[in-house]
């Protein structure tokens, strides 16, 4: 990635550690970040407070978009469905796409992030999705990123000239946690846990892998 | 296209004629119409009740989304920038992508429809865009509807079984007219004049368009 002085760059910010690092990593190639909050009617609403205190602790200008998806279906938007119950990283992994899955999720979100860059000018689009974790998400994979890429480059006009850069696709959650640290992402702001609390519940699918990635580096977690 | 009986289709219903015509298309076909309409900031937001009426005369449900799109410079979104003046046909069609261009609209309508669609296990999504008229948009075209078939395959659980149609696609504004009229689409209850008064203004490149079919077909344009 090519240092770039002041160009803009659209920040896909969740709230959690992949999305806050890959505002640092945007920032620190010196990109001007403009992040792009969304309030979807996530269970974990608490992320958006989460990420605009991240925005702010990088003096960057934020976004909330609101939107109403009309959805039904997933663990994630229906605070009346159940979350998958504790499982280890292993069962995780081999249990394929979770009910936390948000049809298209990344699809909407990229696509409102390269609207919004074409009308701002900006050059480059940041997404933290990553494969190594969340192998069960089908838009968090680089297949899906490169195709996307290429109907944005023929349904817009100038989306040519936007990179869409996910630095951290081929990353684990524990070399992301090993970044951000380097980076001094305020991981104190942070949040993941997808039942939203007062604190993380400790055994939710997101919990469980952020435990783990703190623990092997040895560190604690200062949201904790 | 094959017959379909009670199967969902999700169908981009703006309130305009070739949405219409592609909502009776879908309804003609056997299809189980859901309609999506968007209120997302347009000039001419008239033609959400327009949508909500073409939606009512088939008897389909709808869902209203709002999008607070963070946009600026389309002249289709901000009502203090101008409209393109009086020009022919022609002149449209020579003159490439107008300032009514509102940056991945397509690409956003699109995404939100196939996670609507994935999410009520919809079979298809319709779509009323043609490149016959409206050359200028870059997303209207065939092209860019088969790139972002792709990335719902790669980016969705079960996307790979939602058919995008785009029946309309390779018509002229006066096909759709005469098809709409077979079809007995409700002509009266469309609108398609960008400013979105009172009555049409006739001289947007949106009325000149519709102006012309209605003309070419000798027809009076019920909507006036």
């Amino acid at each position: 990635m090519r240092r770039t002085k002041n160009k803009k760059a659209i920040i896909l910010l969740s709230g959690g550690i992949d999305s806050a690092t890959a505002l640092y990593l945007a920032k620190n190639k010196g990109f001007k970040p403009l992040a792009l909050i969304f309030d979807y009617g996530q269970r974990h609403k608490k992320e958006v407070d989460c990420a605009k205190k991240i925005a702010d602790s990088t003096g960057s200008a934020y976004r909330v978009m609101k939107l109403n998806l009309p959805h039904k279906g997933s663990s994630l938007l229906d605070k009346k469905a159940r979350l998958p119950g504790k499982r280890s990283f292993e069962e995780i992994k081999q249990k394929g796409i979770p009910s936390t899955y948000v049809p298209g999720r990344n699809l909407i979100f990229l696509s409102i992030a390269a609207s919004f860059a074409e009308s701002v000018k900006a050059e480059a689009i940041f997404i933290g999705a990553h494969t190594e974790d969340y192998s069960g998400y089908p838009d968090c994979r680089e297949v899906f990123l490169k195709d996307f890429k290429r109907a944005v480059n023929s349904g817009t006009k100038s989306g040519k000239n936007i990179r869409i850069y996910a630095p951290l696709i081929n990353k684990s959650k524990k070399e992301i946690v090993k970044i951000g640290q380097r980076l001094k992402v305020p991981f104190e702001y942070t949040w993941s846990c997808y039942k939203g609390g007062k604190l993380p519940c400790g055994v939710c699918d997101s919990c469980i892998f952020r435990k783990k990635a703190f623990k092997e580096l040895g560190l604690a977690d200062p949201a904790r």
